[in-house]
């Protein structure tokens, strides 16, 4: 019995292994061509050659991928070659890194290109009328814009306050929403699985003011409390609404993610207060921005505070650039509109959907792996129904496999494991938004895993 | 004897602002006429016109600065226009922006511009290599050349961090060099007068590892503390050692000011952690950037760990554009050296004699202030003896003035008041950084204050 399901099993796998590598050649053709040439070949401490390393704050994970890298990579290989199907490679997906957008900016050329003169934006001043006195006025007209276009979040009656990415603000936030002379700091919770690093992030500093209160699913405690409701989820993709509801609760919204190319815009977000990261958006997470929606006059008071004591505002030049980026993205949104060409939100939509694609044909092919199902929605923006397809695989290893973690390192795939998210450890969460070398290798790798 | 000194003064008097009125209106004339604008008015949240504030972290100040100048404007005052000698302007001399340096940077036109593309940068990640991460290599390669250069730090056998700030690197020191399992918080200790936000900076999220522990001198607990050195002091200008000097101390030395405009650079500091900052270097305070020279490797990877939590690294542009201008500033020194030009800090310094010897005239013609007096010393850099010119003024309001900030203010000048410092209110804290429009018509405003 065992024998006959192996054959059958080795004859699908073949064939979708396959079409895998027909798909993963014809993309790397085109890729290579486009770009003429590879940077993702990065040196670790040991001077080994390893591969783009991806990021995704549950930062203590980087120096052990680094060990693992270096212990799987023999010693004194100097130059970085890829070698499709070589298992030897270690593929790190254990970080969101967003390289993946990388391609659709080099093709826009010299539309977003930012030129700053060396006396330009000395001050630390940006605009001393509005609370957030170090928002850049054309940022924050960028942002108004896009949201406006994009239909994902209603900016009327709303205080924009820009941090170092959405992290600063995901902690400005608590800072200001905590009440400020209580004698117990206040509870953080989030339903399981939640991203892995709100914990650290909000228990690192052993703060008086909040602390982390675990998964809202099983929260009963009396008193406020903040929840965080990341929609769609980090890790999961699932669109999500508060889970405690209860009177004192105040919710912070992370939505990240809400953005046409991972979800269906099905209405604008209209919370109190919402965090957004271009690293998600726009896929530069190098820059450092983010911003936070907020209707509380008080609380973006607060928040702005927060990030003067921090880092006294956010880097004016990431700012500028910031704008000149979300207005390519809106621009190509418009010039799509009057079949100029192909918008941000079309290029990385269908980039996401053959991603997921070819991820679900070498997933469904396998009896060792499952992956959420979402149902499509009618998406606002591209007026048309569509599938949910979020930036993280969330991949359950299913049989006896029970550390899925520690079952695809063992094939040189980092992962980040379901105990980091409060969850089981047979789920681990894969980023999707890595090069696609990366990528192509990553579904090679996964469609030779067999068997236990 | 009052009515005869009353004259003696007021001929004096006459004299100095006769002569700052001379200095101040050439300059006006060369100033206007390279810039061919005036950007420094702005308007506050009512609508009324007010100078541009200036800034360093006593952050609530921007908020009370806002609402005097609203209510010492007249209101439905739309344009911007300066009156020399108008004691209606008000003067906001608060906080430490170094706009002063705006020129430099328009004179040495192209050579510090950057262009980046909509492409680049995009990673997380600069230098997987490194222990600090997201530290761009180019960066970090600037700032070893500086300071070999000036001679101002030792920074071999140094990590170097970067920070969003010099005020991240000060939290993430603080995280560091806390030890992370303590039933109390280790005291942060600094001799008065010490920087007005190091006391909110330590405090504000009330954490359990780390709290403020108030004035060095009068320090005498047992155990762990943490020291902070700020030489040149922030706000006197002093020079300045350990006061503590016990065995279980842990030293942090701010070192923002040791440049040569600001003091004379005696031998390259050489202590376990310091901290720089770009805002008073080379005035880009918008970029936010600064670093840590850190000497041993666990400090170096906890002050990281520090800034993923904090802020997932720091922006990538304002690194590139930092190493353009450290680039600039290098390239100016050495072209001095070939006598092909004025060096950043040869400017800067010259700049600085001037402000303080116009300063120094109208505060000697006056009995109602006094300042901090410094001895000249050799400086390395320039290979002379030259004399300390901090950025910041540490005025004395003498005789019966309790409060110096408030009567400033009631001559419409804002300052820092000695409290915010630990000391007395005779002092304040006056910025020298400002622009040239601002620091003239602060000394016109202060040699006709002749009474009380």
């Amino acid at each position: 019995m065992a024998k006959i399901s192996s054959t059958v099993f080795s004859l699908r796998h073949f064939l979708v292994l396959s079409l895998a590598l027909n798909v993963s050649l014809i993309l790397r053709i085109v890729y290579e061509g486009e770009e003429g040439h590879d940077n993702s070949c990065l040196k670790n401490e040991t001077g080994n050659s390893i591969s783009r390393a991806d990021f995704d704050t549950k930062t203590h994970n980087i120096l052990k991928s680094r060990v693992v890298m270096s212990s799987t990579l023999s010693s004194g290989n100097s130059t970085c070659k890829y070698h499709t199907g070589s298992r030897n490679k270690v593929i790190n997906l254990d970080h969101g890194d967003p390289t993946v957008y990388e391609r659709f900016w080099r093709q826009r050329g010299d539309k977003s290109t930012i030129i700053i003169s060396g006396w330009q934006s000395m001050s630390y001043f940006s605009d001393v009328s509005n609370i957030c006195w170090f928002l850049e006025t054309e940022f924050a007209k960028e942002v108004v814009r896009l949201h406006t276009l994009v239909g994902n979040a209603v900016t009327e009656g709303r205080h924009i306050v820009v941090g170092t990415g959405s992290s600063q603000l995901f902690l400005a936030a608590l800072y200001a929403l905590s009440p400020q002379h209580s004698p117990q700091p206040i509870n953080v919770v989030c339903a399981s699985p939640y991203y892995s690093s709100y914990p650290s992030m909000t228990d690192y500093l052993k703060s008086g003011l909040y602390k982390w209160g675990g998964n809202a699913d099983s929260y009963e405690k009396e008193g406020p409390y903040i929840e965080v409701v990341t929609s769609p989820n980090n890790p999961d993709g699932h669109v999500r609404r508060s889970k405690v509801n209860r009177s004192e609760g105040l919710l912070l919204h992370d939505l990240a993610y809400y953005w046409p190319q991972y979800t269906p815009i099905s209405s604008p977000a209209d919370y109190d207060l919402t965090l957004f990261t271009l690293s998600k958006t726009t896929g530069h997470a190098g820059m450092r921005i983010g911003w936070a929606l907020v209707k509380d006059k008080e609380v973006a008071k607060k928040m702005t505070k927060f990030i003067e004591l921090n880092t006294i505002g956010v880097s004016k030049d990431s700012q500028l650039r910031a704008a000149k980026v979300l207005r390519a993205v809106s621009d190509s949104c418009e010039e799509e509109n009057s079949q100029e060409g192909e918008s941000f939100f079309k290029f990385s939509h269908n980039l996401m959907a053959n991603r997921w694609k070819q991820l679900r044909e070498v997933v469904d092919s396998s009896q060792l792996f499952s992956l959420p199902q979402f149902s499509p929605a009618f998406c606002n923006f591209f007026n048309q129904v569509v599938e949910p397809q979020p930036a993280f695989v969330w991949l359950k290893c299913e049989g006896n496999v029970e550390d899925c973690e520690k079952f695809l390192r063992a094939h040189n795939i980092i992962t980040r494991s379901g105990k980091h998210f409060g969850v089981s450890r047979k789920y681990v969460r894969i980023s999707l938004l890595d090069t696609d070398e990366n990528f192509n290798q990553f579904v090679d790798r996964l469609s030779t895993i067999q068997s236990l």
